[in-house]
């Protein structure tokens, strides 16, 4: 057997804790794997005192991550501080300019500074490594970069969010209001005290960046993926879904269209027998559309210490088997240049919901702005009467351009007989 | 770039003429992934006449698909011929004698002779990649072997034929018996003229073999698999398990249990509201429980010349880039030697449903036989009532002992009021 790999560990939060207990737990089994073991040798984090799950003696300690990018008995470098800049950032440039392979589980790190890292890291001809960035421990990465190399990429969807899932599941399972259970979600840990990352969709939209750069063989794009959260989606828009036999997900979708690639996060109504929608609670999973391999699904737990440790020492084992493939999944000069498209050209479905004072002369208006807006009904649905009062009216249209609906829905929430602004979600058939 | 990597195909059936036409139609992409161009150089098959969907022109012909190992203008072999034995194992043990690498589709091949096979192209040095030989273009060997690297599995079951998959689906959904929807299966090419090799579980076998050697880390062992297939599942089972909340599907199962490794193919009750359970038609899914990751499933199609291609070009990927990984997951030396267990060892719930003569006592006989093998019952129905003539009773127990069970069955499908061969179905919590 080869000598062992030696690897420090930056950062020794909750998955930082979970990849050293996998290294020790399982190391027999990860020395297999490997070839030869994998032994963690330098650590840096903030807090030297603190109580920790596994036992750090032995281990060098560096008050400066940055600093374990130079310590000559490393091999390889963990990255688990987070953040798109600051020591992450700079550990990381660091560790591939000193010719070091970089694990890392920093998906706004690699949404945003990833292109430019690639061209470091291939310049440097150093492996740079994310399979923890998206869905956990699900091996998505791997699955699309080397498990579907053959395929043209037509269509990537997922759900890469678990606090968003974990919310809607519950607000549907139990009919409640976000607000109720996204306090619930806090005290149960499967939201941050500042939730406004998860739930705007920023984090789901910086897995989507990596993904449709490995789907379509591209360099990262994040500022080119339309986000919204689901701070919006009510207990009524979710109890229509059913009616309408949809289930309301956050999903992250990557396409590929003749103009381009349309990349965008938003809430969606999938059909409620879809695959997508029985992937519940706190569950990621990835739907890839292939032209030669049809559709693949993959499903498992999206975070956590478990799962993401699973993912960061399944790229210790391809690092320490010298198993090397170009960050997007192809040579820079072999990247396409595939343009992005805005959102405003997206096509599709919607649904409408508004509120709105139940007066004659209400839905002509309505119905009347879509009209002028060449935007047609499937279905209006208002039940219930209460002459003079606020009803709710959900409407799903046919196939409308995005930039239409917006105009149109401007114009609605214009109406003096409209109350709120709208709620608008878009349908896919997924 | 590299110069391209030279690849010969053994049999030109609907996979081979799928690869060829993959590496034509997406050469590009596959150039870009691979870091240098796949280019087909070689073919074999038996008819150099039959007119086929790829052109041919201008590849060498060999007559004797073993021959292609030998001419030096070939890197790589793709063995697409079939069989355990015959021209297929004599091609894929004179390339790797002949240090080149071999990516096969051959599920019975890796299962009955992987184990040798491996240690062969270990001394060889030459990789021996599989991907196509199960669930077709689901990446499930690399996600197994890489992808799930550092975790201990301890479970993993999967719907591994879509022959079977799709006929239990159509007898649900239709209320109909097996041997009119195999006829009808058989008539769309969804099931073979000689089907046994499907419905039986074999090909099911040869794939669970497979995986339980690389979730377990060990050689694999095909004999050790208990196998029966579908032929007796009738639509009134299919009626009984849709009432107690479950659904039939034909899973193959393999469990790291106290005394060694237990892996099994055979009808499985699943709970309707499962996973699983939705996996319908011609899919395949496979589901892994590792010990840091928790459990993930994969979902896609498992055959057709389209997704097999995929997993065939994947692996040629890998070859070019030089990307390596032992068969089994790890060195020879490496590997666990732990026994498997047999199938009397095994303990779950069972389905057990009987035709008996309607007349007073059958149930009582019944359920003493069931008491006197420690075997307790968790229901039990008979509906309607026919004195003395046939009617159906299904029976769910406890957790009960396989040996317990069959000697159980025994007795009980002796008995004079008991009409025909008990059906017995195992319940699977998955």
């Amino acid at each position: 057997m080869t000598r062992p790999l030696s690897v420090a560990v930056a950062g020794l939060g909750t998955v930082g804790g979970g990849v050293l207990r996998l290294l020790r737990d399982n190391a027999e089994i990860v020395a297999a794997r490997a070839g030869r073991s994998i032994a963690v040798t330098a650590v840096s984090a903030r807090d030297r005192l603190r109580e920790r799950s596994v036992p750090l003696a032995g281990l060098r300690w560096y008050e400066d991550p940055v600093a374990i990018a130079f310590d000559p008995g490393v091999d390889a470098v963990v990255e688990l501080i987070g953040g798109a800049e600051g020591p992450a950032r700079a550990l990381v440039e660091a560790a591939i300019e000193a010719g070091k392979p970089v694990v890392t589980a920093n998906k706004a790190l690699i949404a945003i500074h990833g292109a430019e890292l690639a061209a470091k890291a291939e310049r440097h001809h150093v492996p740079l490594a994310f399979e923890a960035a998206v869905a956990g421990g699900i091996p998505v990465i791997k699955a699309l970069r080397e498990g579907l190399a053959g395929n043209r990429i037509t269509w990537i969807a997922g759900i890469l969010n678990g606090t968003c899932n974990y919310i809607l599941t519950t607000m549907r399972e139990r009919g409640r209001e976000f607000a109720e259970v996204l306090g619930d979600a806090q005290k149960l840990g499967y939201a941050e005290a500042d939730p406004s990352f998860d739930i705007d969709g920023i984090d789901a939209a910086h897995k989507l960046a990596i993904l449709a750069a490995l789907a379509f063989g591209r360099p990262v794009a994040f500022d080119a993926v339309h986000t919204e959260g689901i701070r919006g989606i009510s207990a009524l828009d979710i109890a229509y879904a059913d009616q309408l036999g949809y289930r309301i997900k956050l999903l992250g979708i990557a396409r590929q269209t003749e103009g381009g690639i349309e990349a965008r996060v938003h809430p969606c109504m999938v059909p409620a027998t879809s695959s997508v929608a029985q992937v519940e609670g706190v569950y990621n999973a990835v739907v890839a559309e292939g032209d030669f391999v049809g559709r693949i699904m993959l499903e498992g737990r999206g975070a956590g210490a478990g799962p993401t440790a699973s993912a960061v020492v399944a790229d210790l084992v391809d690092v320490a088997r010298g198993r090397v493939t170009p960050v997007w999944g192809a040579s820079s000069g072999d990247l396409s240049d595939a343009p992005s498209v805005p959102m405003e050209a997206h096509t599709g479905f919607y649904y409408l919901r508004l509120m709105v004072i139940d007066q004659p002369g209400v839905i002509a208006d309505v119905a009347a702005v879509l009209r002028d807006h060449g935007i047609s009904l499937e279905s209006l649905l208002q039940r219930g009467r209460s002459p003079g009062e606020a009803v709710p009216v959900a409407i799903v249209t046919h196939d409308a351009k995005e930039s239409a609906m917006r105009e149109a829905l401007d114009k609605i929430a214009a109406l003096d007989s409209v109350l709120e602004a709208p709620t608008l979600i878009r349908i896919e058939s997924a």
